[in-house]
């Protein structure tokens, strides 16, 4: 029996060749992957991504990083964790792992440094430096040095690098030269800064799925957070980045109404696809369906997706399963207590491991 | 110790005053009163619901049903169900409990009587009329005679009336009279027409929370279905149905960087906010925050809220707490593991019991 509707289907052939595609160019150009596995939260691709060579795991929140700890590999929390439960429970994780955080504040790093001497782990600190996103991060190489010489004062942290997120980068690849040049300058700058006062940048991170293909273009790097290009979605393909055949993951969803001329309801509406738009192509619609590309999902409401089937030859019909690519793919796992594995045979239901942990 | 933020806090007095208020409304004017259950997804508000006299529960997918099942209260799963395991589902459920579905197609009809008899069970339909929304229902009232016509034929289903939804009503009160009007027209000429083919109008169901308390305006309805009025939100408030005082759900949060000049982040974003748009007031953001109303949550990443604060007169810290009062609280309530009851004591976590029931 087919796994009832809405559910989440990976094309494992698909995910293991996204998988290896960006080992293999960080392979290529010396930089180590560190992937963001707030894409999958899973430990069976954690594990297929450690496998692929990956130099360690990206989570966000403390409960990502207690669920990721089982795979062993050593952690960078990249988000600045200042609750004092989060902090906590960060500095207990440190004591069996490597656990690396991402620090902008004082007040951050003073909160991280105490739990850690209570913890009596010590915890790793990359200085976040904002190059150009405007969300987090210091806003200078100066800023970061400062920031550093009072990390440095604080018992139970360590300082092993920088970190920055080129989230503003959304252009096609061939216009990425440009705003990651500026990054690059920036990191440069940071570099001879920390290393003028002895401050280790063993640790350089950066990179997004967007401009993950173009990592080399800041050679200051060595390692990339990707996360995303494990599975993609339509921000990356309406992006440019990869094609519709680069999707490892869809909502396979079921058609429940065509009582309004001109449309159908499909049984996946927001708490399944998100009301994420996709930000390259913010008109496109809640997603793209497989097999009637000239439908749009027009609009949602929890549990129902409404599709505009005016220019489709033909529609589906109610009973007919249909096949959707979101928008954001991350969120859309984080709906799901399961997911079910495609590699040809019958479907395979693993858990969502990492589902829900907001903090 | 505080709960970790982010985290769902449930006012209990404002949440009780909520289903009293409108319990107190539907015996003043003779219209039962069915809460849409998605709101909360809780048994225990559920339980608080049928307390306060409401004559059963709504839910949209059959999971959400197998969990209300357990307060013996009888159900209607307002949704088109058509995936043969959530046929199979409700009819089974059926068995124990009094099950009634809205229909709007001959396949979901024979889809579910098929079931029906499967489990040897009887479904109670509900005839889904459109009434404006254009979301699903048959198209007009001689549509609906004729579905009925054709249901009544399907053995193990049962016609029981009328459902409709106002969904695109969202005027404020005092200019819902001409949309509702029309509303009553349309269920008036369908309940004229089944009167005269002798078919049940024992229930003619329709409502919404941004009209919830103008319900009498349709004397046709004998219940309501308004599900977001026990917690409201942004959209209800913006909506001018209610007032922030009435917000019974917020979602705390702990400012973690001020790194970004005129900003700051907060640990809630679209994971915990989702991007659900406030509909009466799209430009405001993504929620409000009750201490600094004058601060703007202009934008989310999946764990970061972006605050403006160059419009207030204080900024909140690094490490300070705040509340945010979410634009639809439906979704932000189902991507919680539990809530948090504030009944003026110690907080109290209570599991969100229908989370995650997309099926």
């Amino acid at each position: 029996m087919q796994p009832s509707t809405p559910y989440l289907r990976i094309d494992l052939k698909k995910a293991k060749r996204n998988i290896t595609g960006l080992a293999e160019y960080g392979r290529e150009h010396g930089i180590g992957l560190r992937p963001h596995t707030k894409t999958h939260k899973s430990l069976l691709f954690a594990g297929l991504q450690l496998q692929a060579g990956a130099v360690g795991l990206t989570v966000a929140k403390p409960g990502e990083a207690e669920v990721m700890a089982a795979m062993g590999s050593d952690l960078l929390v990249a988000y600045p964790v200042v609750d004092p439960n989060g902090c906590r429970r960060i500095a207990e994780l440190a004591r069996d792992s490597t656990l690396r955080v991402a620090v902008d504040t004082v007040a951050a790093a003073r909160g991280l440094g105490a739990a850690a001497v209570t913890a009596g782990s010590t915890l790793g600190v990359l200085i976040d430096l904002d190059v150009g996103m405007h969300r987090t991060g210091v806003q200078t190489p100066a800023a970061a040095l400062a920031l550093a010489q009072v990390v440095a004062g604080i018992p139970g942290l360590r300082i092993d690098g920088l970190f920055s997120y080129p989230g503003q980068v959304w252009a096609k690849r061939e216009a990425q030269a440009e705003p990651l040049g500026q990054v690059a300058d920036l990191l440069q700058q940071a570099i001879q800064l920390f290393s003028a006062s002895g401050f280790s940048t063993g640790i350089v991170s950066g990179g997004s799925t967007p401009t993950a293909y173009q990592s080399a273009l800041i050679p200051q790097l060595t390692e990339i957070r990707s996360g995303t290009y494990i599975f993609n979605d339509m921000n990356t393909v309406h992006g440019g980045y990869r094609t519709l055949d680069d999707c490892a993951a869809t909502i396979v969803c079921t058609v429940v109404s065509d009582a309004v001329p001109g449309q159908v309801i499909v049984d996946a509406g927001s708490k399944t696809l998100t009301m994420d738009r996709c930000f390259p192509a913010p008109d496109s619609g809640h997603g793209t369906i497989v097999e009637y590309p000239e439908a749009r999902i027009s609009a949602l409401s929890e549990e129902h997706g409404q599709v505009d089937i005016t220019r489709c030859a033909s529609a589906p019909r109610v009973g007919d399963r249909v096949t959707v690519i979101p928008n954001h793919i991350c969120p859309c796992v984080n709906l799901q207590d399961q997911m079910w594995l495609d590699a040809g045979g019958e479907l395979e239901p693993i858990l969502v491991d990492a589902r829900g942990k907001v903090f």
